[in-house]
């Protein structure tokens, strides 16, 4: 009996050349058809950006299933899903992000917003993310625990409106004592704005900053990633709290 | 006794010139010191985007605390927090946006996210919106309901990491019912990719959508705002869900 193989998006915000898309699609082509629609360049910190009121560009340069987008990762998602795949895929995948995407991190991620958008189209979603910002890290050794959490993912299907947000920790691999499934931590990013230069009253500004994150509640993700457990949060589209009900309710009497 | 008057930050991502925040600047001046730092240009859809590794630049035109800034509406939350303001503000309002806020559009939002990065730097923020994408639409009407939801939350501050997602309905003022407490709405964009060039094997796209709600339960913003209310959604900086817990805690066993 002939079993279909499953068709995968992979898709990512560091950019198509970068390591970690690459060590992706190298995992995922053991698992399924590949489809790669990532930006053609860097996009850190693009969060659930798109474009509108300005053309993107889309670019196939291999003759693969491989293509290069102007736009942002919600971009290439969109695009993915109205015009470049024949049918809506069984499994959306982003990353291998250079850099940490757990505690408040998720919310300017455009790795986990991407698989957050193709959760939006109904596809089960995984972000994937290594705490090291050294883009010569060899992430290979990762292959095969993201062949496994994809291929149940593949299996049983991901709840409705969940993503999932999963962090490797910066330790060789055979460091690593297991998966934690984790509350997102708390942290705080330390902001430095560099003057760079002053033209026609215009001050320019380069961003950088230092993440300083609570690693003192062990439901956290900060808690698991600096006790060397991979992280999975759970990640919710409806942003929506039910705390404080009662306070917020009396809102209403406002008008 | 001298009472000190509050401070307020102002932001928005239609930008500083659109007809939304001058109505919300006006609004805030009768209750506090105001400061402005907004895009000098439309930024609509940024999500909670910044930008890392190029400059922005921040420029002061008219010599009141008014900044133009070639960023996100991120980018400018934090850099008025830490280069712009004398000291940490009191509330940050958002707005009041041309265009729907409501349901999955939070997720997009430029102006919610803003508002979310002044919740982040531990602010009171309120994201204003209005339904009507008509930007010459008078929303000065929208004017005294603005300031006396901003006076209950400089009077009894929000909650913690809680930020107020408000969406005005788009009908005439009095014809509004009254506020009400949501949860998010479900909907769905239809997105539209128009190709209008093909150069060097670049297909360029500009992207537009239809958003369609489901308008049927009366707890949500999406019934909420089509039945004349006010909706206020309060959103969560933690996106981790707590639902499914069992069947993603099996998820560790895959290690």
């Amino acid at each position: 009996m002939m079993i279909d193989k499953p068709s995968i998006l992979v898709v990512n915000d560091d950019g198509i050349d970068s390591h970690g898309i690459q060590v992706l699609i190298q995992a995922m082509r053991d698992l399924g058809h590949v489809y790669v629609v990532a930006p053609n360049g860097n996009r850190s910190a693009s969060s659930h950006s798109m474009t509108l009121y300005e053309e993107i560009y889309v670019q196939n340069t291999n003759g693969r299933n491989e293509f290069r987008c102007s736009g942002t990762p919600v971009d290439c998602v969109k695009l993915a899903l109205n015009k470049l795949l024949p049918q809506k895929p069984d499994l959306c995948v982003s990353g291998i992000n250079h850099g940490s995407n757990h505690s408040i991190n998720g919310l300017y991620s455009g790795t986990l917003h991407a698989a957050m958008e193709g959760t939006i189209q109904g596809i089960s979603s995984i972000s994937f993310s290594h705490l090291s910002y050294n883009v010569n890290l060899d992430l290979t050794p990762f292959n095969s625990i993201i062949k496994s959490i994809s291929q149940y993912v593949l299996k049983y299907n991901l709840p409705k409106n969940i993503t999932l947000n999963i962090n490797f920790p910066d330790v060789i691999y055979s460091k690593i004592k297991g998966i934690k499934l984790c509350q997102q931590g708390k942290g705080k990013w330390q902001e430095k704005f560099e003057l760079k230069k002053v033209i026609d009253d215009k001050y320019h500004y380069l961003i950088s900053g230092e993440f300083n994150s609570d690693k003192h509640n062990p439901e956290t993700d900060s808690w698991a990633l600096s006790n060397n457990f991979i992280s999975i949060v759970p990640v919710n589209l409806d942003m929506t709290t039910s705390s404080h009900y009662q306070k917020l309710k009396s809102l209403e009497n406002v008008f």
